[in-house]
């Protein structure tokens, strides 16, 4: 792998050469890829050239508190003239090219990513697995060689990737450098607290009753290593949720003591299950998923099992407890 | 109010001057209260003096993960010795006296805190109201004047004492200040993944599946300003869970987008019900408490209705639309 600054310079030099860009970033964008996209977008603003931001899904409304996010377009395809009028498009957090949902291939790509397995798949490929976040690489090649001053609304971008990737400072990718990007952003003007309350305290109502519900499921096997919870159909229509709301209740039950492996169970039909699996540093549920054609990774995996909730909820724990 | 760097200066004197010191902090002691004063005690021992630590209450098993704090003695009482033999008595985040539940006046005392409103009664008063954890407090005090170098346990109880100040930087209170700190904690051996993974991530079985029984309850008033949820006894058997295990739960309600009053109503007999309040910015729920003989203050206020669960949600509900 290239030096990450020398890649870093490489994007700096490519903006520098160039006129009009595009951003784009993955499917279901997140805080990081809408944060590191309109952060860079500003950045490059202020050097007087073009960027347009496009990305394939719509997203959170918590996230439309990012300066800039309602100017995102959200279309199914790239510009009619891409790549003929456009020196490079960035792919902000994208390991595979295709998860971008566009076939930016070919034409000039920039690819700015800090996960291991990117596929380099770029002209320039900036890479840096050591990043807490992508929304902190493009400040590094700020810092480095593109060298503008940080305003508040630019630090915002940069501090919702930065407090999203890594779990507003939890997780273990929560590093110096995590915190010596904070301080910048705070002294540029990002409000910590403005953002969590914008981030953390804006759930839907149905988000919390389903919370509620499925919690109110919850099974600890008798070792105490794994629990579940179960999502029957009707508890969308009971709490008044959508689909969308269920994200992030996996996580209570890996958040209890001596538990190793939360699981989700989410009725699809009377012959099928979605699994959602979450699991403390140590154990392996991307392996468990794999076995019913999921994916993911070792730590948060998914699959679909061809059973009834019941049904597949004993098959579950009876292969999650060969392994914890 | 003294400028707080003189006050760190005349506690920083009274260390160097003395040899045999107490440390002490509030009732229920949190994780503020502990890191900061196990954190002070290392700094005291590398002085080569002697510090015990003592509380007057027990506290939540995630904290015994900070190091030393197995060595902090539960009492009812001061040693018989006290204030003979004492160079001072150190009182940590405690507004009032009487919060450490000890007799600690008459007798040398350094109350450091960072509350508005502490009544001042110690002999040195170290009192920082934009300090993010009375931890960070003691730091300064370190880092201005007794400079000592900071090993990684002290680095972690600090740490403690900071990230649940400022709720895992989520508040207000995370400032420059509080990055600050956390960059030169993690410098010395602080690990943020860690910490937050035993802090954050040990629940008890009984209190997700509370938080879970409660949340299911919950009713948001038609123009979605007021969120209330219901904790009847029964629920305690129903989620094999004890008391403390409701903490937290009343903070969910507050987490709805548009919601500005959050209450939990706790059943205690059919002629009483406890109430916990919680207000998103701009609402004063002690107004309310203190109409019921409560206290708290303006975002976190507590109290006891003289009704059944059903009324007394009627009733708090009722004054709560005079006031949202």
């Amino acid at each position: 792998m290239t030096n990450p600054d020398n890649a870093a310079k490489e994007v700096a030099d490519r903006i520098r050469g160039g006129r009009n860009f595009l951003i784009t970033s993955h499917r279901n964008p997140d805080g990081d890829a809408l944060g590191s996209g309109l952060g860079l977008q500003r950045l490059i603003r202020r050097l007087g050239k073009t960027a347009a931001m496009q990305v394939r899904d719509g997203f959170n409304r918590a996230l439309y508190n990012i300066p800039g996010a309602n100017e995102v377009a959200i279309t199914d395809t790239l510009p009619p003239d891409y790549p003929k009028h456009y020196d490079a498009i960035f792919t902000m957090e994208c390991p595979e090219v295709e998860r971008t949902g566009y076939p930016v291939l070919p034409g000039p790509v920039v690819n700015i990513d800090h996960h291991l397995g990117n596929t380099m798949y770029g002209e320039i490929n900036y890479l840096d697995l050591e990043a807490p976040s992508v929304g902190e690489m493009v400040m590094q090649l700020n810092r480095n060689h593109l060298r503008l001053p940080m305003d508040a609304e630019t630090a915002t971008a940069f501090y919702v990737s930065l407090a999203s990737d890594t779990g507003f400072f939890r997780y273990h990718n929560t590093t110096l450098r995590a915190f010596e990007a904070a301080e910048e952003l705070v002294r540029a003007g990002a409000v910590p607290g403005d953002i969590s309350l914008w981030i953390n305290e804006s759930n839907s109502r149905g988000s919390i009753k389903l919370l509620g519900l499925c919690l109110s499921t919850l099974e600890v096997t008798p070792d105490g290593k794994i629990a579940t919870a179960e999502l029957p159909k009707h508890f969308f229509a009971d709490a008044g949720a959508t689909p969308e709301d269920t994200e992030g209740i996996v996580n209570y039950g890996r958040s209890i003591d001596g538990v190793l492996v939360s699981a989700l169970l989410k009725e699809v039909d009377d012959k099928s299950t979605r699994v959602s699996m979450r699991a403390k540093p140590g154990v392996d549920v991307q392996a468990v998923a794999s076995m019913f054609g999921g994916g993911g990774h070792k730590a948060a995996s998914g699959c679909t099992m061809p059973f009834a909730l019941a049904e597949a909820k004993k098959k579950l724990i009876a292969i999650l407890e060969e392994i914890v």
